[in-house]
């Protein structure tokens, strides 16, 4: 057992290593909750965008494979926004072009995608599977659901990108902040602010979040390697959660095109963009981002911006492009390994304790 | 005497702690850099905005002060543009609304305002004072004056903000590059790219420099207390610069309405804005970033977008207002402390040894 001189996300989360798996919707399942979690880390399992009933096959898939360890159930906790159908043609007029190029009907269009909030059916499958750690983005959900789940005695965890959210956090009863530097890749947790211009990098947000919280902080956004978990303890931080790190693991559902993306990735080609679901999210340069901007006041509200670029995806993606989808990536993507990812978790922890003489 | 695993940086500078002092131009001058060589780290004179003659006065104050302790001279690369009187006239144009609101008559606006890129005088004078240290900003002089500085014997660093330009730099002779992260306060030393979205931050940037070049990496960014120190030592960074940690400072010549606006910094209140000099630099958000937009295709080239700044802040800042001048700080000001910088500088490197273990 490894001496982490911190232990307060240890005990909460029941793991031997302060390293969590990010959630990444599309990425990575059970498999890879299981693969973390085998490395002595916590696994997570992304529900925003699967039914119940894969919810529950989840959770049953990972609590065999890791004879009951704990797990992070993830939800989105966005208040959704219907466009006006001004705003809904804005969209499509901006993305016209691209409806010609690949001869997209634009009346066959499929609606929206995915991505839904946590409701109250959402609820009711926590209260009836008891996952021991429930974490949410964009937020929390309203109270009443809210004291549902802490009522189900799960420890409640949420993204913060700045200290103002990490305070607000706390003060709404979580048990840990994760401090969402904007090297992370995915979707920024954002959820007090629109303003991308004023967001803190890791390094600056993690301490400022250290001493402005009495919970423990994760650290989340660049962090890829042992080098990173070391230094982000440094920090301050009780634990780290990676995200990037993991994408080309034999156990991520990574697609090809994203996989490819990342095997030439660089610290310098992603970029946080909202044209490809609607809200920002940082990912490796397309030629979406790169030709409709990478903040679009054009793009639908989160997440129906995705929506009409489906077609445009399933006509590129079978050529092994990446060209309307999105590559998900933090700034460290040059830093993930094609290996197992319960070798990369294991050599990650090793690594950081190895540094900081433990 | 603290036994720093990485040597190669104290080696190079003769320094006791791997710790530089970042060149502020406006907020250092030989008293804050002879404070943080007191300290055991490498002081450095910002010399892009100053005269000669006043630079060769303050290398003397230095040396005699720290009986000959090694200097660092900062200079900046840039290419100065000429813009056209179109261009110019956008910017007034921009900038009208205040010229009527302070009483400004645009027949009476100052020409530009220092800030002259390395020339042959410039190098005239390297040649005379031989400082161990060169530092740029921007990428390097042309050959023929990087020659002559390297002829003298003087140490050649300069700044990175992406792997690439650190690439470039070490292919050049650089004998250590400073990577600075997005989280950096001042100007952005960028001159591969002007693309400041995919710019990576501190965390991301380090390893990945790190890995890419063999001559030793400073860190630069968001790091501004012992914690910092360690975590950026963990990334690989044979070395730390910091600037903003100082700002605050006894000895730094920070104005007035700087210290106001640092007594209050938070994590979340900085931006890149190119508004205030024509190229990017990171400050605290004051009234004219919020109102004309922190990136401005309006604002003139460096340096000449400050020059019809110049009566706003005069009619502006005897009331303590940072409205209209730089309020340059990195994303770690809440952390800047106000004390002796030799203090400062001590503590932090003290911290940072006990944390590594040191």
């Amino acid at each position: 057992m490894t001496a982490w001189i911190d232990r307060r996300a240890l005990d909460l989360f029941a793991i031997e290593h302060p390293l969590l798996l990010a959630p990444m919707a599309g990425s990575g399942g059970s498999a890879l909750a299981t693969a973390v979690a085998h490395a002595g880390g916590l696994g997570a399992i992304p529900c925003a965008s699967i039914s119940l009933q894969t919810i529950e096959a989840e959770v049953k898939t990972f609590r065999t494979a890791t004879s009951g360890a704990r797990v992070n159930l993830n939800f989105f906790a966005h208040a959704p926004i219907t466009p006006t159908g001004e705003a809904t043609q804005r969209w499509l007029d901006r993305l016209a072009p691209y409806f010609a190029e690949f001869g997209v009907n634009v009346a066959d269009l499929p609606k929206a995608g995915g991505r839904a909030p946590f409701d109250s059916a959402m609820c009711s499958l926590i209260e009836t599977l008891r996952p021991e750690v429930v974490s949410f983005h964009f937020g929390l959900p309203v109270d009443a659901l809210l004291d549902r789940v802490k009522a189900t005695g799960a420890i409640v965890i949420a993204s913060a990108t700045t200290v103002a959210e990490g305070r607000w956090l706390q003060e709404r009863g979580c048990d840990a902040v994760i401090a969402q530097g904007y090297e992370a890749g995915g979707h920024r947790g954002n959820f007090l602010t629109d303003d991308m211009a004023t967001q803190p990098g890791t390094f600056a947000l993690v301490p400022q979040m250290v001493d402005a919280l009495k919970v423990p902080v994760i650290a989340a956004g660049g962090i890829a390697d042992g080098r990173g978990m070391a230094a982000a303890l440094c920090l301050g931080a009780s634990a780290v959660q990676l995200g990037t790190a993991f994408l080309l693991s034999e156990e991520a559902t990574t697609v090809t095109a994203h996989r490819n993306a990342l095997r030439t990735a660089r610290d310098d080609n992603t970029a946080v963009t909202n044209v490809l679901t609607g809200r920002p999210a940082r990912g490796i340069v397309n030629r979406i981002m790169r030709e409709v901007g990478m903040l679009s006041s054009d793009a639908l509200p989160f997440p129906l911006a995705g929506g009409p670029l489906t077609p445009l995806r399933a006509a590129t993606e079978p050529d092994g492009l990446g060209d309307f989808q999105p590559l998900w990536s933090g700034q460290a993507g040059a830093l993930a390994r094609d290996a197992s990812a319960t070798e990369i978790a294991m050599q990650i922890a090793e690594r950081a304790a190895r540094m900081l003489g433990i």
